[in-house]
């Protein structure tokens, strides 16, 4: 893993913290952190607050009070069990925030508020932790959301892998904004904002011990600029928005088919896709087509507006590389198609299952 | 465990899904089912959507998009782990709707929409996941709110204990209704809507397999009728309101008494305990002020409404056996003292970790 994401040494100075005495010098999440008392107050106090710094959060309610904009909202939730906790390129904390800003951006809203909800390991480092919730403090501040409220639940040693994590996130849809995938209609040219399958690979090759010349990197970014970016430039001729995460780019465009009941073809010789992460696929058999990504946004927009949100797309320093990547056809409802770079077609199936557990 | 909650079975035709074929007679959750493909969507469409169902959650986008009425939104969020998933008087299922909703309700909301993330294991039975599925969409249409948006995730066989739920919730605070734990003031009258500690006695009475003349039942309840019973009928004289569950009504008195800076005196003899909680809790050497409720409403009022407060409750099923239980003061702040049956006084101390884990 590279030195910047695993030797960061997280300092917490745990002297005016009541933990049990034995675990002082190196403090480990106990049954009792779960428990509504003392230690559970504590973990909220000194690990939590200074994090995620809010006057809301601050307030300690059963539930935050927020006085969101007039609108729509948008209402959205994710847990995230990846395996491991720390990757290349991000943290569990990272993809929790970013992955409910982004199903939040997508859905043509304004992310402003998350919740998080922790389910901890006894024995779970407690520094591994504030590591991960420091992570979380930084993504929200980046993305400009705010974690409002939150809970912790503590499992006995042996379950749930160290630290699973819950957000739902809450969001405001502008009046004029309006999509969705049943809006897609064929002629729709459809753009992604990068190379696809980083996340993915960047998981597996820790899981697997691989070595490459050059380090996969997981690609967990907020889409929220990205997002917006797209709607001011294609304004109503933007007709669905998606985040392809687990499941992948195939998976994302076998679901707007299905919604909107067209055909998509997708040609392959502009996927963009990491030489690195091109042989990784190969090496383990995988199709960069259904491997998650964590930081890309799909478009689905009328062709008199793609050269517009696709040059606003580059304008952003998340979408450098976007491409036109296919199109959406009256022909073949539900069905997805390659026209592959030997200038063949080939039907791409839904993925009954997953390729890769545990990603995100 | 009662008859009615263990032997009920639930009727599920999977003659339409396309299971793993070796699975077809006794169906349970594999990794495919976290893996955003086609098991993913047959979940949510053969499982989510029927017990759910409402217009939001089927349209099934990245985020639910809903119209609330104008207000301060008071937002909630709680991962549940209880141990055994089914107990006397409830499900895990009851639980996470309930839980999030008496947070929203004693924050003064009334409850709208709820999100939900499931942390399933590998190897659940499918079956059992519907039980608590269809529990979960009783227990929101029992309540007035929509479950409006989730997610599925799957863990290894061994991990995750079978089912975690997460459910996050989102209400409208009416424009009057001002009230949180730091309003609490001297002679501000407590009152608990009924018996204390059966939740949590529910729970242990299946761990330890306790048998009792009669069955200790779990008290889960939705709050917000009671609540808005309580806020109508003491208007602006209602201070706080809160539900205590792990840490019980003792951990909810501190936590006022720390957030307001007040001392709570407590009369043990008006505390309503179910004699076979009593019991139960002897046996065990617990204290009833310390086990968890899942269906209680503590409030603080000043003395002024005490009595249309009480009569409020008391004219609402879940609040028959409300009691004034104790009061403010301004002597001892951040300290619980309670007047015991013998006429003595004691100190309660804050309970460090818990008494019971896995409660809720």
């Amino acid at each position: 893993m590279p030195e910047e994401t695993m030797s960061e040494d997280t300092k917490i100075d745990f002297s005016n913290w009541t933990c049990p005495l034995p675990l002082q010098d190196y403090p480990t999440i106990v049954m009792g952190h779960g428990g509504g008392g003392k230690l559970s107050s504590e973990l909220v106090e000194h690990l939590f607050l200074p994090a995620f710094r809010n006057e809301t959060l601050a307030g300690l309610g059963d539930a935050a009070v927020i006085q969101p904009p007039a609108g729509r909202l948008a209402l959205s939730t994710d847990t995230f069990v990846v395996q491991p906790l720390f990757f290349p390129g991000g943290t569990i904390g990272d993809l929790a925030v970013n992955g409910t800003v982004n199903d939040l951006a997508v859905s043509g809203a304004r992310p402003l508020y998350l919740t998080a909800g922790f389910v901890l390991e006894e024995g779970f480092p407690i520094t591994d932790l504030a590591r991960i919730v420091q992570r979380m403090g930084a993504s929200a501040r980046a993305a400009g959301v705010q974690i409002v409220t939150g809970d912790t639940k503590v499992v006995e040693r042996g379950h749930g892998d160290g630290c699973y994590i819950n957000t739902a996130g809450v969001g405001v849809i502008p009046d004029h904004v309006n999509i969705g995938p049943s809006l897609v209609r064929p002629e729709d040219v459809i753009l992604v904002s990068g190379t696809i399958a980083d996340h993915g690979m960047a998981i597996m090759s820790v899981r697997e011990g691989l070595e490459f010349d050059s380090a996969i990197l997981s690609d967990c970014a907020p889409l929220n600029e990205l997002a917006a970016l797209v709607l001011e430039a294609g304004s109503q001729h933007v007709h669905a928005m998606r985040d392809p995460t687990r499941g992948g780019l195939g998976a994302t465009l076998h679901e707007i088919a299905g919604a909107a009941k067209v055909g998509i073809v997708v040609e392959e010789t502009q996927l963009p896709v990491r030489p690195a992460v091109h042989a990784a696929c190969e090496l383990l058999g995988l199709d960069p087509m259904f491997v998650a990504n964590e930081g890309k946004l799909a478009a689905f927009v009328a062709p008199e507006a793609a050269d517009a949100v696709l040059a606003a797309m580059r304008s952003h320093k998340l979408g450098a590389e976007a491409q036109i990547i296919g199109r959406v056809v009256a022909e073949h409802p539900r069905m997805l198609v390659a026209h592959t770079r030997i200038g063949s077609n080939r039907v791409i199936p839904e993925q009954i299952g997953e390729q890769l557990p545990r990603i995100c």
